[in-house]
């Protein structure tokens, strides 16, 4: 069993990606949890982050995996961490250098920037790809 | 106002994603109409492309633009093609060379492999994006 944590900022309001998100959660069930820490603020992430041990950061200008690229980068990570992740996502401005710095990897999503709502779509269904990738299933062909 | 047509294939039956796209349909009609043609599979879709006589297809190998770039890309399509476009999204085997090679284009949304529901909802805000780049509002800041 894994565990992913994903720490970021702005509540989500939208019922339709709650739904979504939901349905990769419980798909996930058998093979990782996942749990999220929303903050209020940069300012908050910031602090939070420099608690965790080691995290990756998914950021504009970090590496731009294929899907099956991601998948070898995060079962790497959890293997070699514990079985135990965390991930950063940073608001509108990025974020900061300090959390930047101490980041394990730094990856991108995309060069596209997206709202916060999508990203957290895109990511969720990625972490569930990438396990799929793993067990050596036909959701990803 | 600019007209977008974007053929691909395969049904949505997500209710979620079918509120999301209508809700970024609405805030586009004032400046942009977007048809969607839905076909079976990837002969049907080769066959509908042919009769275009200016496409642009979106590829995972094609350019990896940001939202600016993508923006600008867009604008300029448009004002060349009289402010008509048609987008073409391939299923999960790609699309085929004959399609790819009449291309005006090839756009890449990310090296991630995504679900073509999720590639839907991305392409449709960033069309949405585009145009508030274009327009100079505060959404892409």
């Amino acid at each position: 069993m894994f565990h992913i944590k994903i720490i970021t900022t702005g509540k989500i309001k939208e019922s339709w990606l709650i739904s979504a998100i939901e349905e990769y959660e419980k798909r996930l069930t058998n093979i990782a949890s996942i749990s999220w820490i929303i903050l209020k603020n940069d300012k908050e992430l910031e602090k939070e982050t420099m608690k965790e041990k080691a995290y990756v950061c998914l950021d504009v200008n970090g590496k731009l995996p294929s899907s099956l690229e991601f998948s070898k980068m995060l079962i790497t990570l959890l293997e070699k961490e514990g079985s135990s992740l965390c991930l950063i996502i940073g608001g509108p401005d990025g974020l900061s250098s300090t959390v930047k710095k101490k980041a394990l990897d730094l990856i991108s999503l995309s060069r596209l920037t997206f709202t916060h709502q999508i990203t957290r779509l895109i990511l969720i269904e990625q972490l569930y790809r990438a396990f799929e990738i793993y067990k050596g299933s036909s959701y990803h062909k």
